[in-house]
This record gives structure tokens, C-alpha cells and sequence, in this order.
């Protein structure tokens, strides 16, 4: 396959721009807020599920990307307040995230509280304003429907709901069932809710959309594994956090359940699945080496 | 003016019937998060948001009253996220609410901060689903501007930015246009946003939707006079948490700034001015008696 990494870099850039643009300035007496948010989406990542959108829109077929754009941001806000949230002492309480201070390690506690629902209701504000402000009522119908499988998925029966079960089994035996429910909301549902998203604002038909949501979940089923996998191959250096910091808290992983073997076959099978549903729904190969790449992460 | 008690208990009742219909039922692997999250919706109050946006669009002439549901449970979802929120150790680090344990101190501090998201999320789902499944294409318009309003003022120029401020201030001096900050976004917006997002799904027009809205913003102000006049004169038992628990923490109130006196007509006046914006846009004598009832409050 073709290697993309300039076209990441250049995709990265513009992914940047779309998202900074949306976040409000850092001024009056909200400040500090704006700045924990801020910093909070700076730092928070590869942007890989507004790419992942805007690729899927891509692939079927859209022609006015802008209508993508606050739903990309959108999804970086959502993405970035599940990190904030995550770091916090009473959750994961981790300091450093990439080789940078989490937010509440560098705004306190509290404002690591306040920015991650800042930026959880400030991705609802980009999609409600857009989903109000639409030019047509073909455009209005898709971008509601597209908001709100974003809902649905960062939510009590996404991303929330698998957050929730991940934190009240700390520390506790995880079957193999309940780390399945983990992975697939944690991880999973915000990927599908890219693929599904981008297909809906591109007018894609449900079978579309449903199979690229699918191909989403797959992507983080192997993304999932291949993460615990490299908590015990990897090393802190390209990591930029503590290896085995999961193991640290005696925490189940996909590896101590089945082994590295198995892990690693899994990882392939469901990319390949992924990718092999991406392909049914048309062309993009620069959306199928970002899956590629994902999964075979070391960086 | 007519006691509206007996109207008060059984729209209540029917605002809990409509709330509880739209919470999911704990169970599956996410059942303790909806436990916690229905937990704090339950303990959570008066209802007063989604009974003012159901009286707001009844004043405005609305007349199918189903479309409101939706956005009245959202409101409540909103409200009761941030109580939790606000109740966390590294907020204001209180155990009861009401007389009932808050959230964090039932469910520990990682469901505290997870049952806030969750519910918080939960209210841009039931939007957006609402907004996505609209019957027709004026009411498709109509909720997305009303869903846009709301989480205009739940967000970062709302009710998040106010409690931002709210919090960077603890035990600091407050300035009088800093307090007017808080008042207005902290306890103003979401009123705001009861009254706005009422009026604009009756189909109101510009005008009467941004007096209405206006109207929330005054009865905001003056709940919230009175929220620090009881913190001098009430008694505990009547307000179901410490007196002078504000005081403790040397916070500047509205109080101490400008004395009983002047707080106590400045309530007067900010709740008269309500009325009478209220009174211009249409005939509801139940939702003057509640702004009435609102901020003359002793229990």
C-alpha cells in the first residue's frame, strides 16, 4: 500500500485548523475555562476521529465538506473530555498524557471537572447550532441523525457506559464478557459513531452506514487489543507513558486473558474484517492505510 | 393572586411521570452508572426548569404539548449534572443535598463524576433523537433552535461558565460585576433556556421568545438574591443543608456586598420586572404564581 504519511501530516494540519477555529477564545471571565478546554484539546490527540469522518464522508461520496466540520469538532471535544475525565484522581488519577501534564494536573481538580463538561456540552452546541442553522432540510434531517448516533455513542450506552464498567472493575477479576463491553463501548462506539456519521451527513443509505459503523467498532476491537498488547511490548519511550501502567493495578487485559498470541491474531483479524467492510462501500485508500496504521501502532 | 398548591403537587407529578419515562432502566453492565445517574435526577429538586419550559410554551399558545417532553426531561438532566458536579470533593465537597446523601457520597467520587456525564450526555441524545425522529419539518426547525438554546446556555456562556467563575473565586474577593457574572450565567442561563426553548417550540416569534427568555434571566437574578438571603435568615431544617455553609468558606454573597435591605428589594424588583415580561407576551397565572412562589421561597 501507498504510504500516506505526508497526506497524514497535511490532514493532521487541517483537521487542527477546523477544530481550533470552533473553540471560543480564552477571554473574560470564563478564561480559565476556555484555557483548561483549550489545553485539554492541544494536547489531547491524532485526531483521529474527526479524520475518520471526514474520510468516511469522503468515501461516500459527499460533495460540501464543510458540512462535516462541527462534527468533526465536535467529536474532538467528546474524544478530549472523555481523556480529561479519565486522568482525573478519582478515576485513572494519572499526571502525564503524552509527555504533557493532564489537565487537572495543570489547571487543578476542579477545572479538570469543569473543562471535560465544558467541552462535552460545547460539542452539542457546535452540533445543535449547525443542525439549526442548515441551509436546506435535506442537510437539517442528516446532520440531526448525525448527531445523534454521536450522542448515542458517547453516551450511557457508548462510550460512558463502557468508561463506567472499565473504573468499577478496577482492581476486580474482568471476565472475558465484560472486557468485550468495555472495548466495544469505551473504544468502539466513538469509532463507529465517526464512520456512521460521516456516511449520514454524506446521505449514504442504511445499509451503508450501518456496515461502516460496523467497520468502526472493528477498528476499535483491534485498536483495544493492540493497546494492551503494547503495554507489554512497548516501551515508555514511544508509549509516552509508564509500560505496564495497566498492570500495575493487577487489571485484566485482552494479553492476560488470551495471551499475546492469540492477542496479536486478533488484532489482524478484526482490521482485516474492518477493512474488507470499508472496501465494500467504496474507495479510499488513504481512509484504509489511517485503519492500517492505526492498528499496527508503535508510536 | 389564586394559591395554585394543588396545580403545583400534580404537575410535579406529572413532570417525575414524564422525566422518569425518558431515564433508561438500570441494568446491564452500565447498571450501576444509570443507578447513580437516576439516583441524582431523583433526589435532584423541584422540577422548576421543565415545568416553566411546559409553561412557557402553554403561555405562547402551543398546543401539542408531547413535543415539550423531550426538552423538559433534557433540562432536568442538565440541572441535576450539575448539582452532582457541584457536590464533588474538589467543588464544594458536600455529603447532602436536601437531607439526601449527594451522589459522590453514595456512589463514590469516580460515579459522581460519571453520573454528571452521563446525564449531561443524556440530554443532547434525547434532543438530538427528538430532533432526528420530528414529524414534519416546521417542528424539525422549531427543536433544534430550541436544543440550541439550551445547550447555548448549559455551556461554557452559560451555566458551566458561571460555576467556572464560582469556583476560581473560592475564598477570594468577589467584585460586584463578578457576582452579577455568576448570578446571571450560574443560575440565569438554564432559566433563560427554560423560557427560551418553551416559547421558540410553541412557534413564538423573535420577539416574545427573547422577552420570555429575558424573564428567565430576571427570575434567575432574583432566585438567586434570595438563595443568599435564606443563607443569612433561613433555618436548616427549611433548607435541608447547613446555614451559612456559604459563609463558611468567606464567600462574597450578594449579602454582604450590598446588605439585607437593599438584597431584599433588589428581589423584589428583579421578579416585578419578570412578571410584568411575562405578563406582556400572553395569559399563564399559574407561571406567575410559580416565579412568585419561586423567589419568595422559605422552605
Amino acid at each position: 500500500m501507498k504510504d500516506y504519511s505526508g497526506r497524514l501530516k497535511s490532514e493532521t494540519d487541517a483537521v487542527n485548523t477546523i477544530v481550533a477555529e470552533y473553540l471560543p477564545k480564552p477571554e473574560g471571565f470564563q478564561k480559565k475555562l476556555i484555557e483548561a478546554a483549550d489545553y485539554s484539546v492541544q494536547v489531547g490527540g491524532k485526531r483521529l476521529r474527526p479524520m475518520i469522518l471526514l474520510e468516511s464522508y469522503r468515501l461516500c461520496g459527499g460533495s460540501h465538506e464543510e458540512i462535516c466540520y462541527p462534527f468533526m469538532a465536535a467529536l474532538e471535544c467528546i474524544h478530549s473530555y472523555s481523556l480529561v475525565h479519565d486522568d482525573l484522581p478519582a478515576m485513572d488519577n494519572d499526571m502525564y498524557r503524552r509527555g504533557n501534564l493532564t489537565t487537572h494536573a495543570k489547571f487543578g481538580e476542579d477545572f479538570g471537572i469543569l473543562a471535560g463538561d465544558a467541552l462535552l456540552n460545547f460539542a452539542f452546541e457546535l452540533i445543535l447550532k449547525a443542525v439549526s442553522e442548515a441551509g436546506n432540510e435535506e442537510d437539517r434531517g442528516r446532520m440531526s441523525r448525525a448527531g445523534r448516533v454521536i450522542a448515542e455513542k458517547s453516551g450511557i450506552f457508548g462510550m460512558a457506559g463502557g468508561q463506567s464498567l472499565d473504573v468499577e472493575l478496577t482492581g476486580k477479576p474482568v471476565s472475558a464478557q465484560q472486557l468485550d463491553f468495555i472495548f466495544r463501548l469505551k473504544t468502539g462506539a466513538l469509532l463507529e459513531a465517526a464512520f456512521a456519521a460521516g456516511a449520514i451527513l454524506a446521505g449514504a443509505d442504511d445499509a451503508v452506514t450501518e456496515t461502516l459503523q460496523n467497520a468502526g467498532l472493528l477498528v476499535g476491537m483491534a485498536f483495544q487489543i493492540r493497546d494492551d498488547i503494547l503495554d507489554v511490548t512497548g516501551n515508555e519511550k514511544t508509549l509516552g507513558k509508564p509500560v505496564l501502567s495497566d498492570e500495575k493495578n493487577d487489571k485484566t487485559t485482552y494479553v492476560t486473558l488470551y495471551g499475546l498470541d492469540k492477542a496479536q491474531k486478533d488484532v489482524e483479524a478484526y482490521s482485516d474484517e474492518a477493512e474488507s467492510r470499508i472496501r465494500s462501500c467504496g474507495d479510499n485508500d488513504f481512509l484504509l492505510w489511517l485503519v492500517e496504521r492505526l492498528v499496527s501502532r508503535n508510536y
